[in-house]
């Protein structure tokens, strides 16, 4: 069926739309962050606040720090500490549970997910090195059924930021996300057919919400850990969450002055 | 800190409003179902519509079929196709995400996660049985970390319904959650710590959700293949799904038929 006269002047008004938000500077950068740890030195660095009247529904650890740094609108989410166990809130279902929420209360214009990561040292990952993801797909969906099994793997661009890439000198590579902190023999084959550099728990479940939403996201890894190397990934991931969370704040604040003053297409 | 008169007396209040909200009879009901194949059927028994406008944010492909039905008010979820792979929309992240909006949305007074699952027979189950789960939790959820192990297991019970188990005559059993249709030897091993008899890939999420937003939730599972049979898992589901489904959506009549003019507590 052919689009009726008014749904085609429906889409251009909303093809127009879209255009001039794209070439107005950003305005408002949702940042979803797992763990506490990762996220309250930003906190501090771009000065937010607890926000007292949560936008979020009444029960729910889901915290929000917000505030204004270099004329944007900074929130950054934390999905909280489990209600009963005291533990951050990491991996798929609150990940995508908080990106949805955010989304729906805040409109932003871009979503940054940022966190820590596992890296792959056959794939040029070291401690402490700093990537922007250049697409995110799961691991741990395995479902061997022809289109379910796409379905699951659920492989996702990112928002294409060349400049921003180039600009800040970060690394590049593949993320793959999967709700277990260790990694058996069929998340490690999945992991190589993703082509994956960075390993992480949340990546995917933020994008998959934030392209269902359509509002643009990049993301930002830091390594703990190397999968293929010598240590047991908890005891490591441990060893060096303080340290390499300076990195990654400190890429995330490059980002975020980056970002400034600018429109999406220029990144 | 001694909580102030204030929040003593709101705590009254809201028991008070929780005892009435208890004691009168269940108005709304919210069925998440993952599969179309699955909750049609339901949607025509209960002679349900698919909502006009949408709860839901425009673009996503949530579906909610409503009706009223021996003076309950009925909605059948259906997370929809992936937008892209036109597939169902299976899994923890599509299940949570429409458990939290329909919640937001409807404000149920009790959710039904209805699908069918896979069953071991070594624990009795058995094609075509129909479960009620005593309690739920995932098995593709491993964090080594103290406490971090028992949040990625995620344990909840469900809301108890012993007067429904035994007039029903249902069969009753531990459900674990993974986004997995097969099943690793890692996976194995979590789903013999969850003494489990039945395997879906959404319970654990809906419960996850449903609890954070403090909604009685229960879960009907029917079983389409036996997980240590002979046979491939992907083969005897798709072989067995449209007759199993009959008996999933006629355990699911009878509930509904129960529930109708009950209060939670008589469950």
């Amino acid at each position: 069926m052919a689009p009726s006269l008014n749904d085609k002047s429906e889409k251009v008004a909303e093809e127009s739309m879209a255009s001039q938000l794209q070439n107005r500077p950003i305005s408002t950068i949702v940042i979803i962050i797992a763990m506490q740890t990762e996220a309250l030195p930003l906190v501090n660095k771009f000065q937010l606040s607890e926000d007292p009247d949560s936008v979020f529904p009444k029960g729910v650890p889901w915290v929000r720090y917000h505030g204004i740094y270099r004329n944007l609108n900074i929130n950054i989410i934390w999905p909280g500490q489990d209600t009963v166990l005291g533990v951050d809130c990491v991996g798929t279902v609150s990940a995508s549970l908080v990106t949805y929420a955010a989304i729906q209360a805040l409109q932003p214009d871009l979503i940054i997910n940022a966190g820590t990561a596992g890296g792959f040292k056959a794939k040029g990952a070291c401690i402490g090195d700093v990537f922007l993801a250049s697409d995110v797909a799961f691991h741990d969906r395995r479902i061997p059924i022809p289109v379910f099994d796409l379905y699951g793997v659920g492989l996702r661009q990112v928002f294409s930021t060349p400049n921003l890439l180039k600009d800040l000198n970060l690394k590049i590579g593949k993320l793959s996300t999967g709700d277990s902190l260790d990694m058996s023999p069929q998340d490690e084959a999945s992991i190589i057919a993703n082509d994956a550099t960075i390993k992480d728990m949340e990546g995917a479940a933020v994008a998959y919400v934030a392209d269902l939403l359509k509002i643009p996201a990049i993301f930002i890894k830091a390594v703990t850990d190397i999968i293929d190397g010598d240590k047991p990934t908890s005891e490591e991931f441990l060893q060096n969450l303080a340290a390499v969370t300076a990195a990654l704040d400190q890429a995330v604040t490059q980002v975020v002055d980056y970002i400034s003053g600018k429109c999406l297409p220029e990144l």
